[in-house]
């Protein structure tokens, strides 16, 4: 068995994520209920490249050795990989710089992911790639039953950035626009700094996107923004959630491609995702942005990686349709 | 002259900040609202130096590609550089191993700014330039109009460190001492540590110096305190705001000379930062002990440089009179 | 007058923390209040080395120059070099490539101080140390006075890790299974993550430990969660304080070997300690699982070194018999 | 303009190479000898990108504070900027993710510099700017009588890379394919490793391409190497010199996207940098792959820098038309 | 399938020597002519550990992508991957925190390379794993035909280091005590600095060790100094190479345990390697001390990467039976 | 005993070189050797600043662990420790902030070595302590006797720097202007780059000084040179030894203020530095220009302690009076 795929690029392929099986072929996922898929890509950046590194770090920044044995989560009381069938997909057959056809591999991979009745959860690369993650769950579930939630530092639903339109700063616009998110069903958190320009927030009022600035979440704290988001989605059959990590501040996550200062704590970020994942129906999820070159200590690859791992045991909580089970001392003797 | 073209991307390009254009003449200044000076000193340190590389780092920190075009502050809904006419004037022409020849070069450049009705943003260095900084605003209002607003770890009004007077711990006594500051009008926010002596303490209670402890931010919160320190400035007509970086923690801030476990995040100094210069009349400003050879991935510098704009946007907003406009989705459909 | 012993290891010896005497004869201990101990050693970790370099940058991560002079805790008023008499005791003679007689050197040399009189702070050097810093303790007071305040993202109480009972990961099972201490005197702070595996928290249940998990400081407070913690070691005569760098979110302590996202800030940890050594009489403490070459800009370090002088400042209010008396300024005038 | 204050340090004042004056207008350019031009672009990379950020790093790393004043180089007793006029023409007009709007922006600057009479020096940037930048020049001079003297680890005449055939490793063959140079007016040294295919080499040799392997330096030295490199474009009338600094091992240039172990020490490669601005016809030059993100302590940019003062020095005395004038100590007393 | 043995170490398993198929099974080893080993231990280290990351370090430093396809080596015109069948074997399951254990793994691990007929190369890890190593290559041929080439800038073969006999400083002690190896068949270059004391090199020379110091390096050449390493392991029908990295400089290999300024280049080391394999019949090879915690933009790793590729483009040459065939350009035109 | 001087600066004190005896009281210096000196300045450089840090550095980077036990230089085949009474001095009570009173407290504390019969070996530092360093000596031996060797890539003989006469740029002048060294005394190796200018030189070849461009141990290699420069040292009675490792390529010591491509290797100056020390009578010795915040893994550091334990071997052997023995195998059997 050769682990790697022809032609791949050096910095595509390697370790699995928590040395979870490697199932390269779509049609044996089939029965696993999330794919792990990368997509090392960073064509679209307008400011520091590096997420190309982005899928392998995550996948390595494991310090607990990976699964088996796993374990339970101590705060749910749920072992994500006894619960849930997971396996890593590999990555998605990009192209170094060519982007047109990473995102067109990208695409493919989630959509393969997707049809075998499996959640993708897509490592990035940079945030360009939600255009073809959600773009393929879409196809399959349809918009009016989807919904994304949104983590970033930045709105991401621009026109166009420096004039190209095939952005890490537009991958939301190009989605409502061919119908396959609708901005009724989009909420984002952490939004702060001076960017996207008010045009843009308008066009995102008019479709219906709800937002809520870091400052709010200053002024009112995690928990009930969370709760806002959450009820947000309700109704809905299918929730995307995608995090870019500089949703947080530089300190929790320098190794990123555009470091907004002032943002979330790990602390919130990791709870917000465990929340999204618990009480809503996540049908793919990404996490993007990490930039291994401008990390240290691995400190942002470990965020992210769990991230994932915050995700997969709300989704196992979710479907074992109990709640948590926190990890309790006896109490006073 | 602007030395960026318009729309170039932030890595593009040199070194003015925000790419603003460069006005080197001081005579050229007149008609700008702001002016910003580097002041590219650190001889004046007693543990790490490398401040002088704090000026060019801070103006490169800049992940939005500087002006034009520019944008508003997503949660005050103004864009600083449409309000405020801001200008780049340079380094001030420091001498590499003369601290009094820096010294004297820096009040020449402050003080030429002032002279043209400008409001100087000074960017070090270390914190011995509060000197020269304050000194050159003082010179122009007077002592008994002017306030200051002093963020940082330390306390810097010791009489002398080592036995130098003209330290980066000193410069508040010099002030006092030569009457360009009244103790009275002093406030301090994020003390903490073992320093200065109960000596020095004593003599800033005589002065009439008020401050706020760290523990003082932990147990009442970043929002009350600022409310007295904004209070503690009422009646003053001119205030001048001095930012040590290193009142943050260093897992914000690193990139320092004397850093000080246990600080303020970057959302409690950029909220504070942008309450004063909303609420206060800022003759001028300091950013100061920004060490990028001890920096990470810019995290120090990209901190700073949003400091800067927090406090621009912040006076454009004061200058236009009206209150904050955050950007706000259209609520539930 | 020789600074090491003979056949140290390279890393091992060097400075003295705060520049205090070094006193590396056992016999001359006698006097002293507290003596620090170096413990430098990795042998028993399971992911990242590198803590055996801890002593060292841990000592050398002093920003005020170490004593004398020294000078008082700003929020405590109390100076502790003043109060308490503490001198260096150097490294323990630990060998490189051999776990079991660092092991028992670090045992001989925790025992010696405590012979002596003195209460030692261990600056470790990876958690397996806890065994041979607990353990010489409880030689001296008995297991029926002595109460541990145990700091950590990790439960380290497993039986085995990779089948290795002498881990990083095991000491408390150790200690509590050799009768050094009772699992009802036991408490924990900070644990959150996949690790150990529910059947050691059975055992610890049994045992009578108390632990508040990540979460708990999340939802109530640091505050709350201490007044427990403390609460819960009342009635006990001789507490030892273990703290785990790796409590703290990977933002503020880096340089450890198994960074768990989402933990601690530095300030929560260093109030913690505080209220620990100035409401509990300390009988003993070790900083353990700094990892210098994961480390950047020393902030590790910095704040390890910031833990050790919180708890000695504790130490001298509650030797004093005072209340804490902040500096304070003089209040409106 | 001239963006520097006379005699300002080195880390004072902002970005144009050697703090040369910034000439953005290219109507302006005319009568000055030399242009540098930045090209920070790293879209076609298939390895570690980051070398956008290498214009920036290169202007910036420059030890001596730049000109004015400017000093004779030692080994050639020639000032270059006393000689020579050099300006800065800023980076052209990139578009961040739009490689081939990128590509016209660099060939449109490049044209401008030589259409204004000015040998361009373009400091890239990945180097698919070969293409742009020796078109340019070749779009002028013709491709009888221009050479080019290419420094790499790689051949970088692949017909594609990845199957995409702008690329960083396919320069020489577009630039052959479409007319801009012969290859036998070619001559690569320091080609080393496992790229690219035989099938590729064989092309070259139909070309008339000649090169020398890193082999054939280790065996004859660079000396002899450079004579015949040197000897090989005898009789053109316009050379251009493109040094990949991964020609160097990655001992001396870390900070680079593709670095391929065993190559040219920093002596070899501005020795022999030095030779060809000499001996040859400089008629452009271009500097490229420098990726700040994986550089150290700027030691890849120094270089990057003294490769291009060792160009501007040997067309200052080739200019001249002298002998180099070492300086030399008066001998024995 | 999964990639990961049950129980692995965090920092175990994970990419494939260049994308190479990972055969775990070492009965499916047959007919494979070598096979990569990882050897992830650091636990017999003196001064820096931090080598159990080396053979993933080692695994991922490779710029070229992997096979397939995979392309000749330039200067020996014969491509690896062609003419061998080569095979990742992944790591052997060490046990973190135990040495013993992890030994007695890897020698199973290179017996079952061995047994299946391959020659292993395995990835180290610290040097102790010589032991292992060599001794499992020893069962199979027998001391008596058995050389050893050893690259080092330290001899290895002391009695003890702080006492400890398995250590990485002793490997070739045991060797030669429990009679895997004859000190006759073993050569030694690179050796400098103040290690081991005169009494080992004394047993040495009684035992036949032959080596050559650096100086003998600076003198007389490597080319002429590795004539003679060939020429004193003519006659024996097996030869491990082992390579600790230290031997080079580290200028060009700052990732090590134990650095020792004035050491070769990396061109000396990879032409060195390439002549033993070329010219000698290579039974096993280590690659050892690749410390990545200590590397920087994996230089280290690159460069250990290259000299497996080397040793095996060598093999597989002297496989072929002919000489080198380095791409040639066609001469003058 | 207390290891600290009173109101020490925080970044001096700490370890000793090898872990020699602190010999702090210059009474007590009478008896040695040597005396290691640390001069922790960095005042009066003009680029980047961090050698303050150079002497803890040096001193702490020492592989083998430091003596006792000590063994001999295997190229040399002497032990320097056991040979010679090696002691530390400690740091010289330099005062941060105040270049003149840390420059009388250098000269005072290598002039208590000097009396007390001593060769000093100071640690800097930046290369302005020369002058005190240096003068210190000439006090005593005065300037007929006394020649200078200077390893450095610039010749530190301007009259000023920046218009600062103390600076790290002029020490040469200053002690010729002194009388402390005559001209004729002085010889260089290594100056290349574009500094200072043809005036400075001017000057230096009527005082007489010899220097030897870095181009000519390019063309002629080390071993000649240095013969040339041992020979122009014939006849002096003592020499002064100082060692700018910028003198060095930046590969070899990344961690130095003012860093020139296109050096020394490391093998070079050690080499060098060896024979000065053997074949001349040292009087005194310094290593300068060390920064730790640029170095990387200590490869800079290591890298000066090298040169000073050559410098030692040297000594002993010369000391000895008998010629160098390397460690030789038996040869072939």
């Amino acid at each position: 068995m050769n682990v790697a795929r022809t032609n791949e690029p050096a910095y595509a392929g390697g370790a699995t994520f928590a040395k979870l099986p490697l199932v390269l072929d779509p049609g044996e996922l089939t029965g696993a209920d999330v794919a792990i898929v990368g997509a090392p890509v960073d064509d679209a950046v307008s400011y520091r490249p590096g997420a190309r590194f982005g899928p392998r770090a995550i996948r390595l920044a494991d310090v607990s050795g990976g699964a088996p044995p796993s374990r339970p989560h101590l705060e749910l009381g749920v072992d994500p990989f006894e619960v849930l069938t997971v396996v890593d997909h590999g990555d998605a057959e990009v192209v170094p710089a060519d982007k047109e056809a990473s995102h067109r591999a990208i695409r493919r991979a989630v959509a393969g992911v997707v049809e075998a009745g499996c959640v993708p959860i897509v490592l990035g690369g940079d945030h360009s790639i939600a255009y073809p993650d959600v773009g393929a769950v879409a196809d399959r579930v349809g918009a009016d039953s989807l919904g994304l939630v949104h983590f970033d530092a930045h709105a991401d639903d621009a026109d166009e950035l420096y004039g190209v339109r095939w952005s890490h700063g537009t991958p939301l616009r190009r989605l409502v626009e061919d119908g396959s998110l609708h901005g009724r069903n989009i909420v984002q958190v952490g939004l702060r700094g001076y960017w996207p320009e008010p045009e843009v927030f308008a066009w995102a009022r008019e479709q219906g996107f709800r937002w809520h600035l870091q400052v709010e979440v200053d002024e009112r704290g995690i928990g009930p923004v969370m709760d806002d988001v959450v009820g947000s989605m309700r109704g809905l059959d299918h929730v995307f959630l995608s995090v870019d990590i500089d949703v947080c501040d530089p300190a929790f996550a320098p190794g990123t491609g555009s470091p907004e200062p002032g943002g979330l704590t790990a602390r919130e970020l990791l709870t917000a995702v465990r929340k999204v994942a618990l009480e809503l129906p996540l049908a793919g999820m990404e996490v993007v942005e990490v930039s291994p070159p401008y990390d240290h200590a691995d400190v942002t690859a470990l965020l992210a990686q769990r991230v994932v791992l915050e995700a997969l045991s709300g989704m196992a909580l979710r479907k074992l349709g109990r709640e948590p089970r926190p990890e309790r001392d006896g109490g006073l003797v």
